[in-house]
């Protein structure tokens, strides 16, 4: 088969959407006034930004005032949890053991500061455990902090009943939703969710912009403080190319996202299917409460980041955990928590695809990947030494 | 005279060069990869990465691992700041009383988070006492943050008198160098500055990026927490596009900048005597001790807002006071600290040219304004009451 790129790394980062990098463009060089400012080209710019917050919070199911722009996902996440630690002073966070570094080292980071945290557990399928979680709540519980869907194994938690209980015991429930945002439908209204992190280039939109939505009546403290910018909760000019850009790119994804789903959990389905023909692999996470573009498999035997290297070498760009944390030697918190061993952890891949991969991209992955797996083993003692 | 637009408002933000926006665009859909992947497109990325780092050093005169890139100046502010008090735990700081919100309002959080703090007085002209400045160090001061040239007034501060003066103390010294970046020749190692805030859209880059660089030795907590970006001080996918275009417009402002400046030095200085000529008008800020490009007046007898409006209806754009507060009521707080009354303060007009302003520009402004304010004062009840 003829030697092609393939870009399967979306969950780490999405090209920008060419539709999307055009509706910026105006904003650069000609509609490029302060938002702040009294005089035309100004109150243009204002004019967008009202425009774009509107957008997203129809997309979201919440009202204009509770959009704030940031810039990323990781600002979002530390913005609400930090932001409810610091006005609240004490008390007791909840969590997963499979969130993004964005959300476990600032709940660390709070535990030095003298805040308790809970980190709950996931079962093998990375689903979290929703007795655990209930079991988990105190009186002196401040927030509840749970991923709409996984990074890397793409798992959908059962964010309407964890959104549920919260309200029940009239505790904030912050999502980070920065993998779910502009690949599936949500609805914070319907999911009880107090607050919820997106970030504008995991769904085609452009790198350092995000959203923050917080619910009318949960009030955390700024991070960034000094001009009055997003009503004073979060200051700094606003980065207008982005917002309308990712506004843009989010309204893109969503639209017709039914069919596009069901076309990409299909080529999804084909890889998995696919690869675990290759021996000694393993799927992790749920099979189908998953991202319709996530694929995380553990080839025993090899060495993730060798294969990353060879794959790359066909032109095929994926990656092994999460690229957040790429360059680390430990294994992915995630696969770990799954209860996998170190060994098989380290010998994951994650591939991820949108409705621009094609059949032809899966076809070539299936071609290539028991090819690369094949080389790699060949050249492994451990291979060799493998039980019968 | 034929009616122009003229952009005079560069404090606030600037238009995007076309050279910085040519620069950035291979970014956002071709050179794509999360700097952090191990696969070509994200190692192309993460040398762009690595090369704009390099260049933003040399350009401040530091090492490429002291540049750490940010959402923009309030962000680089707040992390410094913020993360020299959250490192000590306790402790005292030291500001000034015409520094931008940014700052200002991070102190003042700090304040009720336990911390003290001083807020150093500047004399008629705006530059700091630094005599006070002397006497307010104390021995649990922890942090010295003094801006490098005023946002509203454009006075330039003793950068590195007051670096001096820290060091001796063994003190953190910070600038928040956001307007005088890429305007003015910075060098941290000469000036003795151990943290510095930079904005790219104050010179010609793109809202939404900037830079805190922080010397070696020097180690504030991070502000954002997550993957290990920016060797853990700052985390979130790096925002590649504007990073590139950062570094290109940094490096653009400061090119051939002698010889800009004193062109734009001599507009500005044309304004101001213009200006002047107009009855009730008075120069706020050093008149020479200021940045090239800012004209800072207060003209009695009016209001500043209806003056702003007025001019934007001539094509003018300019501001009174800095745009991150503008829908305050409230008088600007670096005018007050001048000594300005209310009203006078009230009636204040910034205009902030650069080396993209025109001498046909001043002269339409200069035609322009005189008639405006006249219009103005004609239809104010006080102007009739003026005293003789």
């Amino acid at each position: 088969m003829e030697k092609r790129f393939v870009y399967a790394d979306n969950a780490a980062t999405t090209r920008v959407r060419p539709e999307v990098l055009a509706r910026m463009l105006p904003y650069f060089t000609e509609v490029y006034g302060n938002p702040s400012g009294l005089y035309s080209v100004s109150r243009d710019a204002a004019v967008e930004l009202d425009r774009a917050r509107a957008k997203i919070a129809g997309l979201l199911n919440c009202e204009a005032r509770e959009i704030y722009f940031t810039s990323g996902g990781s600002e979002s996440d530390n913005a609400a949890i930090a932001g409810i630690a610091r006005k609240r002073g004490r008390g007791h966070i909840i969590t997963s053991k499979i969130e993004h570094h964005a959300v476990l080292n600032t709940v660390k980071a709070l535990e030095k500061e003298g805040f308790s945290a809970t980190y709950v557990d996931v079962d093998e399928n990375g689903i979290i455990k929703l007795d655990e979680l209930k079991k988990a709540i105190r009186d002196d519980t401040i927030l509840i902090t749970v991923m709409y869907a996984n990074n890397e194994i793409g798992t959908i938690q059962p964010i309407k009943e964890i959104g549920e209980l919260a309200r029940a015991h009239k505790i904030p429930f912050h999502t980070d939703a920065v993998q779910a945002a502009g690949h599936l439908n949500i609805d914070v209204r319907a999911e009880n969710i107090d607050m919820l992190s997106l970030s504008a280039h995991k769904f085609g939109g452009p790198k350092g912009c995000g959203v923050l939505y917080v619910r009318r009546g949960v009030n955390p403290r700024p991070l960034i403080y000094g001009g009055g910018q997003e009503s004073g909760r979060r200051a700094g000019t606003e980065n207008l190319a982005s917002i309308v850009g990712m506004a843009e790119a989010l309204e893109l994804s969503l639209s017709g996202l039914e069919q596009k789903n069901a076309r990409v959990t299909e080529m999804r389905d084909r890889l998995i299917d696919g690869i675990l023909k290759i021996p000694y692999t393993r799927l992790n996470g749920d099979r189908t409460r998953r991202l319709p573009g996530n694929v995380n498999v553990s080839v025993e035997y090899i060495e993730g980041e060798s294969l990353i290297l060879l794959l790359d070498l066909n032109g095929i760009c994926a990656s092994s955990g999460s690229a957040c944390t790429t360059g680390s030697l430990d294994p992915s918190h995630v696969l770990l928590a799954l209860g996998l061993s170190h060994e098989v952890a380290h010998g994951s891949l994650r591939l991820t695809i949108n409705d621009e991969t094609t059949d032809d991209d899966i076809d070539y992955i299936l071609d290539t990947l028991p090819r690369v797996v094949d080389r790699l083993r060949a050249m492994s003692p451990v291979w060799e030494r493998r039980p019968e």
